[in-house]
C-alpha cells in the first residue's frame, strides 16, 4: 500500500501541466465564449485542431487507452491515467485536445478489444488519430434505459445487411460535424439466446441514409456545442453484416466492459473540476473583505473549505482505488468500486462547486469563473450513464449479498 | 392560530389558477423557446402585453402591493398575497404578467411609501400600469455588496444637480427595452451624519447621458432575456436634486424596508416552483417502469417524495408566518423570519428540484420539463439579495442575543 | 390563517411556565440522578406524587385529552395542547407530572372513545386520576411490527374467556410499579373478516397469571427507569370476554385512531427539547471564548444557531398544522401530516441537539446539561411507533397518488 | 501508488482475526453486561488479564508503537498498524486487550521519545508490559481547552520539587484502579519564553497526596467503567523536578507530536465500528421481511447500504493515507490529513451506525446489538481531542493559505 504517485506519473503530470499552462488555460475563455455564442452553433472552435496537433506531438495523446491494448496504447494503466484525466478535467472540453474525450474513448476501447481488423482499419485508426469523432447510440426516450434490457430499437437481418429502426436520445457528440461513425445498441431478439443476449452492437456510418437528427437537447440551458446531445431517429437504416461488433446478441457483453472506464473517466475529470473550484474559492476568500473581516478568517468559510478538501481527497482516493482495481482485476470485478465512484464523485463535485459559488456572491453563478460550469457539468453527470439511484441500488444489492454472507461477528 | 386559507384567498387562488390554465401554461413552452433563442436577445416576447392586458382586466394586477399603501393597493395583505405569488412562481417569468415582478415591485413600494407626488406621478403611475419597467441599482463588482456600507458609487452635489459616478453589476431588468427608470444607491459621505447615513437613493432616468451598459451577465449559462442582469457604468451622470428619494443619507433606511418584501416574494415563488417540480416527479414515477417495477413502488423514490413534501410544506408555513409577521409587526420586526425564509426556501427548492431531476433521468437536465429551470432559478436566488451565508450570520447573531437573554431553564 | 397563539393558549402557557419554574426545573437534576442510579432501578422517584397533586390542583391535568371527549376532557383542542406539550417536553419525564405521558394518554383516549362504561369505571377513572399507569402491548420481537398485520400473539376464545399467548417487546411503561393495566393487540384470525380485521385489542390486568416480564430493554444504555421498556411473555393468560375493546377484529381500527395523537405528542415534546437545546447553546456561545474570540462571534456557530432556529420553527409550524388538521378533519384525514411530523420532528431534534452538544465541547456528551438526554430521546423516538423509513414510505405513496392525480401543469 | 495491503499486513490481519474469533467476540457480551452493571462500577472485568496474557504471547502486543521507536516497537509502521486498529475497533474496549488503548498509547509514545532512562525504567516498562495504566491530564472545565494556551493549572518550582494546583476534567482512564501514573499539562509562565512555551508536561504518580477525583463523568449516560473519565483536582501536589518531561515550557512541543497518533487510532477504530455496523445491517435486511418484501429488496435500504459502503471506504482510504503521510513525513507535516480524518471518520461512523440502527427497528437502540454502542462512541469521539469544529477551522485555514498561494489556473 502506497499513496504517492510514481515518478512516471509525476513526470507526466508536470508535462501535462506545462502544456495546459502554455496552450489550454490561455484560450479557455475565448473558446468558451465562442462555443456559447449561438451564431457558432454546431461549428467547431477554429483553434482546436492546432492544439490537438501540439498535444499529439508532445506525446500527450490517447493516454486513456490502457496498456493491455498493446500497439493501440501509449502504455499507461488506469491508475496512471487517473491523475492526468483529473488535470484535463479542470477545463471543460480539454480532454478532446488530448484525444481523451467521451464518447470516443469508449468506442476506441470497444474497437481495440472487439473490432475486426477491417473495423479497426476503417474506424479505429482515424479515431485514434483524432481525425474523426464518433457517437455511442444506446439511450432511448421511451424506456428506462438504465435498465438496458428495455432498449427496443430493432436490428433485423435482411440478406447481407441489417436494417435498423428506432428512436434514440441523449446521443452525445452526435451534433459534432466531425462525427463520422456511430456504434448502435439495438434489440435483436432470438429464442436461441438467453435474456441478456438479445441485444447487438453495430457500426453505422454517420452518412448512412435513414440516420436523422430530430433535435439537439440542452443541458441546464446549454447545448454543449459543437459536440451536443441529439434526439435522433433510425428509419430503415441498412448496414452490411460485417458491421456487427463481436457477434449477434453480444451487445451487453460489450456494454459492460465499455461503461466502466467511461464512468471512471468522468469521475476523474470531475475531481479536477472540484479541485479547481476549491482553488478559486481559496483565492477568493483570501482576497475578499466583508463586514470588516477577510472572508478567509470566517469560521463558516473555513468549514466550507475544510469539508471540500476532505470530500475531494476522499473521492480522489476512491477513484484511484477503483482504477487500481480495474488494472488488477478487470472491469467486471471492479464494478462495485466503479459504481461507488459514480455515486460519490459527481455529487461531491456538485457540492464543492456549490460552496465555491456561494463564496463568490453573484459572480458565482455567472460565467466569469469556471465554477458555474463545473457545477452544471457535475449535475449533468449525476444522470449520465444512469442516475445515481440506479448505481446505488446495484451497489447496495451487491454489498448486502457480500456482507450478509460473511460470518457474523 | 389557524392554518387554512381564508375564503377571500381561496377565491383568488381559484381565479388565478383559472387564468393561468387559460393564458399562461399554454404559452409557457413557446415563450421559453422564444426567449432562449439568441436571435431574440433583449427583445420582449411579443405575446406579453396581451396577457398583461387580460390579467389587468381580470383584476389580477399589482396584487403584491400591500393594503397599507391605500390607493396604490388592490387591498391584500402579504399573508393573502403569498399563496398567489406561490402560484405565479410555478412558471418562470409569469409574475410579470400580473405586474408583480422584481425589481419593479420593490421600486413601486419605495415610491409609494417615500416618493414625492411628482415622483409618483412621473414614475409610479406608469410602473403600476405596467407600461414601463425599472431597475434597482445597488450591487457593485469591486466590493462585498452584501455589506452595503461598502457601496462606493459616488453621488456629488453640483448646484441643482447630483453627479453620479461608479461601477455596478447584477442590475436585474436593466437589459429590458421597457426599463425607463433606475433607482440608484450611492455613497454620499458626510461628517454630519452617522455611519449608516452615508448613502442615498436617487432616481435616474434610463436615458440620462453617462448611463452605460457594459455587458449582460449570464446566470448558469442563461441571459434571462429580455430582462437580463447588467454590468454597467455611471460616468458623470447628472440628475436634478428633486430626484433624491426621502433625503440625503437615507438610502439604508429605504433599503431595509425595501428588501424584506422582495425576499419574501422570491421565496413564495420558489415554493411554487418546488411544488411544481414535485408534481412533475409524482407523475413521472407513477408512469415509469424500470427493472420490472414502477418507480413509484420503490422505497427510495417514496422517500424522495416524502422528504420533498415535508420540506415544501415546512418552507411554505415559515414563509406564510413571515408574511403574517410583516403584516402585524412591520418588516423590521419580522427581519428574523425574513432572513430565515431567505435561507430556507431557495435551498429547499434547489433540493426538491434536484430530486425531481433525478427521477426523470437524462430528461431531467433538459428543457423538456420546467424542472431544470426551477433548479437553476433556486440556485441563483441563493445568491440574490446576498448569499445565504450573510443571512445566516445575521439571523444567528440575532437569535443568540435573543435567547442568551432569556432566563436559563 | 393566523400564526399567533390565542389568548387562551397564551394564558395557559404562562401558567404552565410558572408551574415549571416553581416545581419542575428546580428538581430536574435531583430526579435525573435518582432515576439513573441503579440502586433505584424500577422504583419511582419519591417526589413525583407531590408534584402531580400540585399540577392537578393547578388545573394543569390531562390537558392532552381533546375537547370532543366531553366529560373526560379539560376542553382543549390538539392545536391548543401542542404548545403546552412542547413546554412539558423541555424536561425529560415532565409530562407524567401533568398526567400527559405516553403510553397512558393513548390508552385513555382509547378507553374514552371505545370503552364500555364498566371498562371506563374500572380503568379510565384511575388512569385519569393518575393513581395507576398502563402499557400498550403491541410490538413483537420476531416480526417487523411496523407492519402490524405481522403481529402474531394469539387471542383464542375459550368459553367466557380469551386466552392469550405470545412474545412482546418494547412495551413502554411495563416496568413501572404503578402499571396496573395493559391493552394488548393480538391476532384473532377469522375467515369471516377482511384482512385488516384479524386483530383484536383486549384489556389485561397487570397481575393476571401468565403475564411475565422477561427483561427490561435499554435505550442507548439507559433503562428509562422507573417506566422502562420490557420484553415480556404471555402464557395462557385468561381474561373475561368483556375485556375486549370495541369488538373482535377491530384492533386496527382502534390502533389507527390511537397512534396519531401519540405521534404528535412525541413531536410536540421534542420540539420543546430542541428549543431548550438551542437556548443552552445560545447561552454557552455567548459566554465562551476560544482562540481569542467569543464563540458567538464565529460564523460557523452563527450558522449552526441560524439553521437550528429555522429547523425548529419549521417543525413547530408543521406540527401545529397537523394538530389543527386533526381537530378539523380527524386523525384519519390528517394522517399525511402526522406521518410528516413523525419524520421531521425527531430528526430535527436530534440534529439541533447534536449541534448544541458540539458547542459545549466534552461537557456536551455528559449529563451536566440536558442536551445529551434530548439527543438520545430524539434518536430513540425515530424508531418508536415505527422507524422513520416506514412513515416516509407511506407518506411518499400517499403523495404520489394524490399529486399524480392532479391535472399536470 | 498501490491500494492493496502488503503480505505482512494480510498475515497479521488473519492472525488478529483468528485471535478475536477465539478470545474476543465470544466474551464481548458478558464483558459488556458486567461492565454496565453499576454494582461493578470501577472494578475491572475479571477476564481481562487472561486475554491480555494470550495476546502478548501471540505477539499481538503494543502493535501501535511505530518502528522508529526501535527497541520499544514491535516494528510496524502507522500504515501497517491502521488495518489492525480497525479490526480491534470492532469491539468496544478490545484495544486494551492488545495493550493498544488510549490514553496509554500516547503516553507510551511520549515516554519512548522524550523520557529519561529513569522515567522509561519506572513508567514506560510497566506500561508496555500492561501491568499498569495511565492518564493524560490536560483538559480543564473552566477554559476552552481546544485552545491549549488557555490551560491554567499551575506548576510552580519549589526547591527540588514542582507544586501543582488546578482543576481538570475529562481525564480518561483516571477511574481505572490500574492507573498508576499521570502525565499532567500545566501552566508555567516565564517571561523568558515565547507564547507557545509557557506550558510544561510532568509525571505525577497517581498516589501523590493532593491528587483527588471529584467525580466520574458520564458519556451519553454511560460511565465507561472501569476506565472512566474523571473531573479532578490537584491541590499542592508535589513531585520531584526530575518528573518534568523534556524540559520546562516544552509542553506544547510534546502535545503536538502526541495528539496526532491518538487521533488516527480513534479514527481507525471507528472505521472498524462502522464496518461492523454495516455488516450487522446487511445481515438484518437480508433476513427481515416487512410489508411483503425482504428489507434487502427495498430501494431505500439499498441506498443506505450503498452510501454507507462508499463513506466507510472513503474514510478508510483517507485514514490510511494520513497514516502513510505520518510514516513518510512525520506527524507535523501530516497535520492536515490528521485533521481531515478527525473530522471525517467519527461523523461517518455516527452516520453509518445511525442508518444501521434504523434498519433494526426498536432493537437498534437497545444493547442487543453493538450498534448503539458504536453510535454513542462515534458521537463522543467527535468531541474528544477537540470538537470537529476546531479541526475544521484549522484545516480550512491551512488549505486556504496553501491553495491561495498557488498560481491561479
Amino acid at each position: 500500500m502506497d499513496f504517492e504517485y510514481s515518478d512516471k506519473v509525476k513526470a507526466l503530470r508536470e508535462k501535462l501541466e506545462a502544456f495546459m499552462d502554455a496552450n489550454v488555460y490561455p484560450i479557455e475563455r475565448e473558446k468558451y465564449e465562442w462555443e456559447h455564442d449561438h451564431h457558432n452553433l454546431w461549428v467547431r472552435w477554429p483553434g482546436m485542431e492546432d492544439i490537438k496537433a501540439k498535444a499529439r506531438e508532445a506525446g500527450l495523446w490517447n493516454l486513456f487507452m490502457p496498456h493491455e491494448y498493446g500497439k493501440w496504447s501509449p502504455g499507461l494503466t488506469n491508475l496512471e491515467y487517473a491523475p492526468l484525466a483529473e488535470m484535463m478535467g479542470r477545463v471543460f472540453g480539454a480532454s478532446e485536445m488530448f484525444n481523451c474525450s467521451a464518447p470516443d474513448t469508449g468506442n476506441m476501447e470497444v474497437l481495440a478489444r472487439y473490432g475486426t481488423p477491417e473495423q479497426q482499419e476503417q474506424w479505429l485508426k482515424p479515431l485514434m488519430a483524432g481525425t474523426i469523432r464518433s457517437a455511442y447510440v444506446m439511450t432511448e426516450p421511451e424506456v428506462a434505459s438504465s435498465d438496458a434490457t428495455n432498449i427496443r430499437t430493432s436490428i433485423v437481418r435482411d440478406g447481407d445487411h441489417y436494417v435498423i429502426n428506432g428512436l434514440k436520445w441523449w446521443i452525445s457528440g452526435m451534433m459534432d460535424p466531425n462525427t463520422k461513425m456511430l456504434i448502435v445498441l439495438g434489440h435483436q431478439p432470438s429464442d436461441d439466446r438467453a435474456r441478456h443476449q438479445q441485444h447487438t452492437q453495430i457500426i453505422v456510418p454517420r452518412d448512412t441514409p435513414g440516420v436523422e437528427v430530430i433535435r439537439p437537447l440542452s443541458v441546464m440551458g446549454s447545448y454543449h456545442s459543437p459536440s451536443g446531445h441529439a434526439e435522433m431517429r433510425f428509419t430503415d437504416v441498412r448496414v452490411p453484416v460485417g458491421n456487427v461488433i463481436l457477434g449477434e446478441g453480444r451487445g451487453f457483453e460489450i456494454a459492460q466492459g465499455r461503461l466502466g472506464p467511461g464512468r471512471i473517466h468522468h469521475c476523474m475529470r470531475l475531481i479536477g473540476g472540484a479541485q479547481r473550484a476549491l482553488e478559486y474559492m481559496a483565492n477568493r476568500v483570501n482576497d475578499r473583505v466583508a463586514f470588516g473581516r477577510k472572508l478567509a478568517d470566517q469560521g463558516s468559510i473555513r468549514q466550507d473549505v475544510a469539508r471540500s478538501f476532505c470530500e475531494i481527497e476522499q473521492a480522489r482516493l476512491l477513484t484511484l482505488k477503483a482504477a487500481d482495481a480495474m488494472d488488477r482485476h478487470g472491469n467486471k470485478v471492479a464494478k462495485d468500486l466503479i459504481a461507488a465512484i459514480k455515486v460519490v464523485a459527481p455529487q461531491m463535485a456538485q457540492t464543492v462547486a456549490d460552496r465555491a459559488m456561494q463564496s463568490f456572491g453573484g459572480m458565482g453563478v455567472s460565467d466569469d469563473t469556471p465554477i458555474a460550469g463545473i457545477f452544471a457539468t457535475a449535475r449533468y453527470i449525476r444522470l449520465a450513464d444512469g442516475p445515481d439511484e440506479v448505481h446505488m441500488a446495484q451497489l447496495g444489492k451487491l454489498k448486502i449479498n457480500e456482507l450478509a454472507g460473511l460470518p457474523q461477528r
